[in-house]
């Protein structure tokens, strides 16, 4: 039976698996950083004998397309690698998609080892990227590489790519769109805590400007903080939080706390202790529903930010200043009956003997930019711990890898055909 | 009479002393960069006959000395400058401290003009450092101006002092007086809006690390955010400046909304938009009280801090650490029977033929400092506008200088004698 050779090649290969999760966390591959890390991946594609196109992103179609988001449009020393197993033929084609890049570590301190040392303990293995998402990464390679290794002719084309740029708004995945590769279907592994992710949230960064006015910190009084103000936009911007989520009644999100929140993660301002601050920064993300549209979710939160002159009338002579900037992700939906969903669910039921559990993303992936620019129905579904991305201490489950490489090598089986 | 012939003298040299004030506010004499402000006073001071002493600041005396504040213990390139006019003999001796340092312009859209334009408009003059506190040091020189031209022979000795460091803690004074410069009594001209400050408030900075828990922004309720942990921080400070201030009885005070304030100017936490915040710093300053010493203020607010556990127990877990760095002022006060207070206080009835207005100051100066360390009894009084310190378009009103000039002119006479 194929699913037991699988099983046994994966089996067999447990420890070179490991070697090459822990390879890529160890290489520190955030934003303009990724080379190395895509070196790695270069070298296992062509092992495994798929064809490898490797190019630096860059030109107008690219950064000048509606939906490029990302702080930077200069790509140089940043590889996006695509690799493609051609099929016999008349079979249909899948896009196996994840990201090389990682977000930085955060406070150190609150790291039990150094964060990217690719530590394995009790079965879980350690480091910035082993969950979002370089283990399901190492899961698509694995099944690739058993099918290759059992020699199994597919029909379809699968088309394997390890992009940059999907933590600043998915330029590396735009990038390989436009570059030609489509497909009937895409996965992406992100970490799902091996649940299947039909609808994927749409996300956007924002920055808001809060003025105040400068005095003496003896006399401060005399001034308005803008640290206290931006204190009160704050407050604001979780009741809009409280007010959309308040909308959301899709079952699929029945177990998720907020589905679409709104988060600031990261404040700015003033530049003396003696001085009233007259100036706070503010950057932050809002998750935007596949039921709505980019436009929509930035109206909204126009309007609120203008409300801002009725919760205190500071803001109607000083008006908070808001800009959409860098990292955008498109939100994206597979129709539940969709013959890929089917696939997928089978393949997981064949090897964990359960019925999988189809919920929404909690966060933004290039799951939209495959299906809305790329016409490429796509789902998420991938072994890491959800509540560990872009977490202190981010591990994956060992164990997990390997059983989602299982999963998707069945569903790579089922869904391109096989040649007889 | 005396004071005829100086109020002509002033208002002869009218123009070629707004100029003066223009050339000094045009240099930007931000921390680090006084050496072209202090070579147009060494300049002046040797047009008009004093002894200059200009020298860079260094020295383990003075860097390990427990007074010392500042967030640089080297000073090359920035000189502090001292004139001496000796007097005859057996006559008080006096200090005419100003400091050369300015803070930074803030946010530049703030300002109707360029922050250092100097330019002058309805008997104003403007730029950052007009007020605090440029114009006070040109009343000083106008003075010593006036008296040289009109050949008064003073009995005691006059030190003119043009400091560095003002604004981060008093280095530049610290290093005076441990060159030796002491005398019976010292004038700063600080912005008071022409009132007499025998009481002066000192203050310290403090730093404030917040801590958090980081998390992917689209499930951020699975972080905790040190941007949100930072406002209760914020809040629970507010109480203590509110219970701090309610002590604070004396009669000084009573024109003053918070007589020792504690102003947050700075803050930075997070570092990706989509990343919950996990270490938030404040920075700010405490106000401390000439009836308390700076070591039991520093107790006081180290117990709130530890006390934040009993607000919420996050601090509980994860407690707020708490450093004192970078400007420290020492709270000073002359009493209000001392003979300078006399002299000076009848020198303004006799220009301004009016009672002069005696409050407490608001902000630190290094009047603690000379007093404490200097053993110079010490007032603050100067032309500048209070408000304006530290402000957006800081400006001075000119015939404030010329009037204040005029003050500390007959205060010089009156204080040193004149030799018949």
């Amino acid at each position: 039976m194929l699913r037991a050779q699988i099983n046994q090649w994966l089996t067999n290969n447990h420890d070179h698996g490991i070697k090459l999760l822990q390879k890529l966390v160890q290489e520190n591959s955030i934003q303009g950083n990724e080379r190395k890390a895509q070196t790695i991946v270069i070298e296992k594609l062509r092992q495994i004998g798929l064809k490898v196109d490797a190019w630096e992103p860059e030109g107008k179609q690219l950064v000048e397309h509606p939906y490029f988001a990302s702080p930077r449009n200069k790509f140089k020393g940043s590889l996006n690698v695509v690799g493609v197993l051609k099929g016999t033929g008349e079979g249909r084609s899948l896009i196996l998609n994840g990201h090389i890049d990682v977000v930085p570590e955060g406070d150190v301190t609150q790291w039990d080892q150094q964060p990217y040392s690719g530590k394995v303990v009790d079965g879980k293995l350690y480091g910035r990227g082993a969950t979002d998402m370089k283990g399901g990464n190492v899961s698509l390679l694995l099944a690739l590489s058993a099918l290759r290794a059992l020699g199994i002719p597919l029909k379809g084309d699968v088309i394997f790519q390890s992009v940059i740029e999907e933590e600043s708004g998915g330029a590396g995945t735009l990038a390989a769109i436009l570059r030609g590769y489509q497909a009937d279907a895409a996965l992406i592994p992100e970490p799902t805590n091996m649940k299947i992710f039909p609808k994927q949230q749409g996300s956007m960064w924002f920055r808001l400007n809060v003025k105040g006015l400068a005095a003496h910190g003896g006399t401060r009084y005399e001034g308005v903080s803008a640290i206290e103000k931006s204190m009160v936009v704050i407050e604001h911007i979780k009741k809009l939080e409280k007010s959309r989520n308040e909308r959301i009644t899709d079952p699929l999100y029945k177990n998720i706390p907020i589905p679409i929140p709104i988060n600031i993660g990261k404040i700015e301002g003033g530049d003396w202790p003696s001085s009233v601050a007259d100036l706070v920064n503010l950057e932050g993300r809002v998750g935007i529903s596949p039921d709505e549209t980019i436009e929509q979710a930035q109206k909204e939160f126009e309007k609120w930010i203008q409300a801002l002159e009725t919760v205190d009338p500071w803001f109607a002579k000083y008006p908070v200043s808001l800009e959409w900037f860098g990292a955008r992700w498109v939100p994206g939906s597979i129709d539940l009956n969709h013959p890929f969903m089917s696939s997928l669910s089978k393949s997981y039921s064949k090897v964990t003997g359960e019925q999988p559990v189809i919920e929404a993303s909690p966060w933004g992936t290039d799951g939209g930019l495959l299906t809305t620019v790329g016409s490429t129905p796509t789902i998420v579904f991938g072994p890491g711990v959800t509540e560990k991305a872009h977490y202190p201490n981010e591990y994956i489950e060992i164990n997990k890898v390997f059983e989602a490489a299982e999963i998707i090598a069945l569903t790579i089986v089922d869904w391109c055909g096989v040649e007889r």
